[in-house]
């Protein structure tokens, strides 16, 4: 399908994190003309009065109902674009949805994870799970993309070059460490700067949400069964997340074939980056790549993956999607250098 | 042996971090005067006058001789205890030794990972390894008590419960997160701190040093041969170590005799604390804890093991080893309590 | 009067940033025994369950009834502790107020900057305004003490040596930057770590409340009308407060005057540290320590002054002000030393 | 002058913060090719292997000779642009230099200042002070422009609207705060991580280098004498100055006379943003964008300025300068937005 000219393009939930990401990036984007901004909090009030150092001059409007746009960007709570989705759609646009509402193919195994009824099950199966570098991702005739949540994209990049090329035991540790804005942008006790600085701790240890999308494309990968051990970490940063993956290889397999895995899965792809060092996460900040490292440690390989989780991780990959999906260049209105330090 | 009265105690290398730590801890101690202080950097000069905030007003001698001190607590760069812990225990004094120098008790080992020849070989056999909650652990009759590195202090912690009660297969994952001044306090690239702010990333992954120590107590403990991924990983806070074990139980093995062996393991010790959730670094900041949170996900054991890295990971352990050695209550002159924030 | 052996202290507000310090330093205090601990959030429930890394073992008692004991600590939100205190007097306690509403002598000039009705107005003349080091303070015979603001403490004690020496103009500037945990525990967008980590600004340009207090004790102190811009700033840090005052010295008056004058109102004052360089606030975190210099800028006197805002700046100077009011050692239960770095 | 269609540029100590700062910015700009990196450190070496993050890949040269460019940014130490300017510019190229080197039209007071020699006294008074919003600030036919330091850009900004409408006494407090990537990329004590996180202090009581150029330009806008108080103070944040100007109005003045100045002053300058509430440095955080907000306390204006220290405060700046210098639109190559958080 062509392009047309300029995309009129809406957000969804624009004054959180996420949104406030997608609309600074969509506002520099060649080929999108951003036209709506909602947010229910600071209805009526002009996107760069609530979001300091913007110039969007945007109003944003209450309500969740678009008429008129190619593209609605969702960046909302649980259930919200599972409700509006169908609407949307109907009314010509394209959905890119940052929420895990549409994530899992199957509405059952969502309620289960989320312990809540989904909106609209029977939308589940005709998403499409929106990470371009997965081996077969295909955007170009997607309706609604469900854009992968920060956690999943790190942990799957770090593991599938390896799981896809058959190189390793389908038994895999991800040890995550994340920035405190992927908590989002509401403040709880959580987040309160004194209670997360100069602090490190794990949460989720049986069982965070993002393991059930992370189970289902690893097994999709794999080709059958799949054990996942996956434990985040809050550290005190604002932005970045770090997965380090633990693999254990298949008998024969060695540090070089595990390397070499890596290298070919990267390349072709604008937005992976294969270092001779273990990335730090600042060398991603603000950016949309995600940044690999392939180690060994007496027999047992050692991958890291570092993201932005908004933007690698959220905003920057719906972008990276929409490109993909309209037939722009992958990285159109994306940053891909960071600024050091 | 009965103690004397009050030990004369003297901190070699006292203007390091770890130097720092056990100095103002020893000024605290009820049952030790502090005497000597030997520092190269800054000799001559005021304690109080190059550590920010002391009221220890010793001055710094230049040297590493002491004469007339029960007890030596060396804080030292690599070899540097080594040359000297003969001399300072031919003068009668109990070396606490917070360097790697005698961690390994074959001094061959010690030579391969730290690729250096070692000092005084001989010594290394008669060095105790002072993790006070190792089982079988007596330092009553050491003259050389070799203090843990903070890293072997935080995995083993988080290991041994399990290893020793032979509930997980004797291959483990740790992956371990630190505060920077675990780096020391050089200043390098590696500290600046716009290069380490507002970022995470892993270092050491074809294996770091403290692997070695860890690797020789896991495998007494284990009574056989132990495989062992660890992981370091700095991140943007001064104080604290995190790791996180990944331990496969065996076959049989429940959530809940993990949990039994974890609290059977901290009963009696007043520096371990067992926590219902996952601990933050912050809550054992400043303080000789050890938390621990014996956790589980889909069939695999995930321990969390948080410490202080300059207190129990270092002065403070020195200081709970001394007390053990002379017969002082355990805690004496450690702080047990958090301040939070 | 002759102190109770141990007298018996309730903690009002026990579970926010003050109200903690106030707990942890009076369960180590050599001459109180703590009792009760008061507070509407998380009541029934452990002290040690809520904050973290806590051994202080006492359930959390909801109201704010006090009937037995000797003291009340209360840290607690406006015009609480204003209802209550003359029903803590009456059953016999003295009352060591950290808020606001006791520390204005003029319920007027009270109502006016907190722009609430006092809910006691008779009782706050009788009130004593706690900053020990303040010329002519004595809190021997109070039964309410008010203690000062942490903006106040750290500004009064940066101001009051050279204006009560009559060295400066009465027209002064005071800078001051402080850490988050000043804002209390309560989750807001203001403290949340994505917005504040890595920033810095200025709120309360226009008047921030605690210079009701500053200029009523600066007054008194000049005898005589006094000019004073005082502006706050947020730093992302969680502890610490920073006060930098600009003083325009009288003719006449040198340098040299004004060093003198700092050693002068330093000395005999246990909590006092005059420092020859600019102090960091890390050399006095967790102290009750009020760390001073003196410098002097082309005519111009520049006095920085740093404290810890949840110890100097509020639990450690409301325990300071209880042992000077029973009569104990000043520094009883506080500590001097920070814990480098 | 007609700008070439893409000017020539060598960056010289390209691999320090201000120097990666223009070298990422200079790789964007449509006006300009990126032909020679110049830096000792590193040399032979590609900028990309050292530089985390980045894609330019250019290799470092050694040595400070350049030939065939019509621009050199040079981001150097003390003294090295001024041993090399009058080359560069001799063989056709302008010189914008980071460093404080031909800041003070006078090369006594710098000598003063400094103390060292001017190697070359006599470039410096046909050196233009590049703070392009300065009244009567002209750069098109400069040959050698001197970038302001980063201290006082935020200051002259702060204070200049107010001083230049004559609203104010020649009297002025600047208290600044600034991030630790202001002291540059090698490492000292002064910037390592666990001495400066948690913590804020003062520094250059008694009198800052950056003074002098603050001086210098504020008595040309006053046309008189100036007295200035100005103190730095170092906060754990690694970008980012914040200036508090304290400025005591003329008889008569309002604060609406104030405001009015300061949006009269920023009108028509792209990279100013005058802002209803005191900016947080994170809102200009990577941009070129100084924000400045128009206070008043009891009688007397306080005025805050944010600027990110490595772009407006040095390698922004100077693309700025060069874009007015060459006839592009002012914010060639710039970014005005920050991205939040």
């Amino acid at each position: 399908m062509a392009a047309p000219p300029r995309l009129r393009a809406a957000v969804a939930g624009a004054t959180g994190y996420i949104g406030i990401q997608c609309v600074e990036m969509l506002a520099r984007h060649p080929h999108v003309e951003l036209v709506r901004l909602l947010a229910r909090t600071h209805a009526g009030r002009r996107f760069s009065e609530v979001v300091p150092g913007s110039r969007v001059d945007l109003q944003l409007d209450p309500g969740l109902d678009v008429d008129g746009v190619d593209l609605v960007l969702a960046a909302l709570p649980h259930t919200v674009a599972a409700s509006h989705a169908r609407g949307w759609m109907a009314s010509g646009a394209v959905v890119v949805d940052m929420s895990a509402d549409f994530r899992l193919r199957d509405a059952r195994t969502w309620s289960q994870w989320y312990r809540l009824d989904h909106p609209d099950p029977e939308l589940c199966a005709s998403a499409v799970y929106a990470l371009p570098e997965l081996p077969g991702s295909s955007l170009t005739d997607a309706s609604l993309l469900a854009i992968p949540g920060c956690y999943p994209t790190a942990a799957l990049l770090a593991c599938v070059p390896a799981l896809s090329a058959g190189l390793v035991e389908p038994d895999l540790v991800v040890d995550a460490k994340s920035g405190v804005s992927g908590s989002g942008r509401s403040p709880t006790m959580g987040v309160h700067f004194a209670e997360v600085n100069e602090s490190v701790h794990a949460y989720g240890v049986d069982g965070h949400r993002h393991k059930a999308e992370m189970l289902q494309e690893l097994r999709l990968v794999a080709g059958g069964e799949v054990q996942l051990t996956f434990v985040p970490h809050l550290v005190p940063m604002t932005r970045g997340i770090l997965a380090t993956a633990y693999l254990r290889p298949r008998p024969g397999v060695t540090a070089s074939d595990i390397e070499a895995a890596y290298a070919e899965f990267c390349d072709g792809h604008p937005c992976l980056r294969l270092d001779p060092q273990p990335p730090a996460t600042k060398s991603v900040t603000a950016t949309n790549v995600a940044a690999l490292h392939a180690g060994w440690q007496d027999g047992r390989a050692v991958i890291t993956c570092a993201i932005d989780n908004l933007v690698k991780g959220a905003g920057g990959q719906g972008l990276q999607a929409l490109n993909l999906r309209f037939g722009y260049p992958e990285t159109a209105g994306l940053q891909l250098e960071a600024s050091w330090p």
